[in-house]
């Protein structure tokens, strides 16, 4: 299992992804920007812009080069020749009612074969409903446990940690999983670690269709849609402001179009904005909260 | 000059500034939170919405307490009693033709003496006229030149290499003055330093209002409103990934509302915007670069 193999397959879950998501909007088709990395290796950014989704990445690299200093130590690595590579998605749907996706898995190889995967799904809906929160949960609570029992409960707390707005106290929203490092610890082997890995691969389109069917046909409000805005704003807080993952990138050069394809299309800012009490919107923010068992 | 004669200075500053605003707008008045900081210390948080200002935050406090280990470090000071006191504006405007301006003005000092002043003026046009930049310029210049022929060289090259948004290689906007850690290096004094700040503050109401008298009347198009989301895009961007002043605030557990008033009340995101050849747009673009001498 090489690098190369990886890199391959992941280009492979991009196309089958693209392709399922084009059919599950109907309308919008992915445009293709192919990049180069001055440093090394390159990608393909593809958006779609459609009935569904009103901006969303899906976004392949595979880059390689000598790792920034600052990168070395931060990740405590000796070894300063890396190799990356990973799919990464967002999609910002036009409905209030339809959540916010974001899944990225990732595979890190350093030049003396230190390596690891990394990865996960999150969802960020505007209006939390607890009975689809449990059906995403228990998909990928089913995911993870054919591959180990540790995995769901270890990676689950591992994302409410992470997607956290710390300024704001508050989740970015539902969590899901997230892993990072997952090495040959534990007698894990590459093979097994990258069979989970495609499985978290393989999830993201059902989990995803599921959420969309349950609410793409409820009517929305411009009250609804002047929540979403509100709430995209924190999408935007959260990227920009604690996210690794866009920090490493804009660190590191990488391509700011494909990095800050995540900020969503309009975003908006209302000073101290608290919905009144028996509102679903104050119903939502209840629910972002870390430790919630959703299922 | 004690710390508290400063900060009742910078109070009756933002008092006038305030009082200058809801004048130059005509129907927004200012709303006031006052807060206190749970380690010391508190503000006086005001927002405008007006027909000129569609959104717009003038800020005061004064805070003081331990300082966080890690903010300790970054400043490199060894002693952690700390008092920080200052103003601090974002005004973004309905009008596009109209530019966002920011100031502060900051006082900090340790409980074993050390202090310095910081602060600075910033102007980003949404589109660049070299005219007014170079009057908004001039402003500043005869600011400085009042109290050291060295400061707006100085500080001019500072607030290029500050108001930078690395990942886009382009500027906030045309820049204006920058400085920190103002002390009683080479001979200046504390009333000295001080002088300089209130002049810094005073200037701030009539180069504003000259930059509005030139633009407001000017009507614009849907096109140019558009352009003004995608800017305020950016300058979002520059405040959560790069502002040293919003990551302090969001470090040190800060007001996160009042810290975050500087963003605007809508921001759109396009993928890959680039204005055509021969547009205002790209000929603003054009003059988002370091080291433009604008006089």
């Amino acid at each position: 299992m090489t690098k190369e193999n990886i890199a391959t397959w992941f280009q492979g879950l991009q196309d089958d992804i693209c392709q399922e998501l084009e059919a599950l909007d109907g309308k919008g088709k992915f445009q293709e920007d192919k990049w180069q990395r001055p440093g090394g290796g390159g990608g393909r950014t593809r958006l779609i812009e459609g009935d569904l989704i009103e901006r969303g990445g899906v976004n392949f690299s595979a880059v390689h080069g000598d790792l920034p200093d600052n990168i070395a130590a931060a990740l405590k690595i000796p070894d300063k020749q890396f190799f990356a590579t990973g799919v990464s998605i967002v999609l910002h749907p036009h409905s209030p009612l339809v959540p916010i996706i974001h899944m990225n898995v990732r595979f890190f190889e350093t030049s003396n074969g230190l390596w690891w995967f990394g990865g996960g799904i999150d969802l960020t809906p505007h209006y939390v409903h607890p009975d689809d929160s449990k059906l995403f949960h228990q998909k990928l609570k089913g995911t993870c446990d054919a591959h180990h029992a540790d995995y769901y409960p270890k990676f689950k707390v591992w994302a409410d940690d992470y997607f956290y707005v710390r300024h704001r106290k508050e989740t970015r929203g539902i969590g899901g999983i997230f892993f990072d490092r997952l090495g040959e610890q534990d007698g894990f082997t590459r093979e097994s670690r990258f069979d989970f890995v495609k499985a978290v691969g393989n999830t993201f389109i059902p989990i995803y269709k599921e959420q969309v069917a349950r609410n793409i046909d409820r009517p929305f409000t411009e009250k609804e849609k002047k929540w979403q805005y509100i709430r995209r704003g924190r999408y935007v807080e959260f990227n920009l402001v604690w996210d690794k993952g866009t920090k490493f990138g804009l660190d590191t050069d990488g391509r700011t179009e494909s990095i800050l394809m995540s900020m969503p299309p309009t975003a908006n800012w209302v000073y101290n904005h608290q919905p009144e009490e028996g509102t679903a919107e104050r119903e939502t923010l209840g629910y972002l909260k870390k430790g919630i068992n959703w299922i």
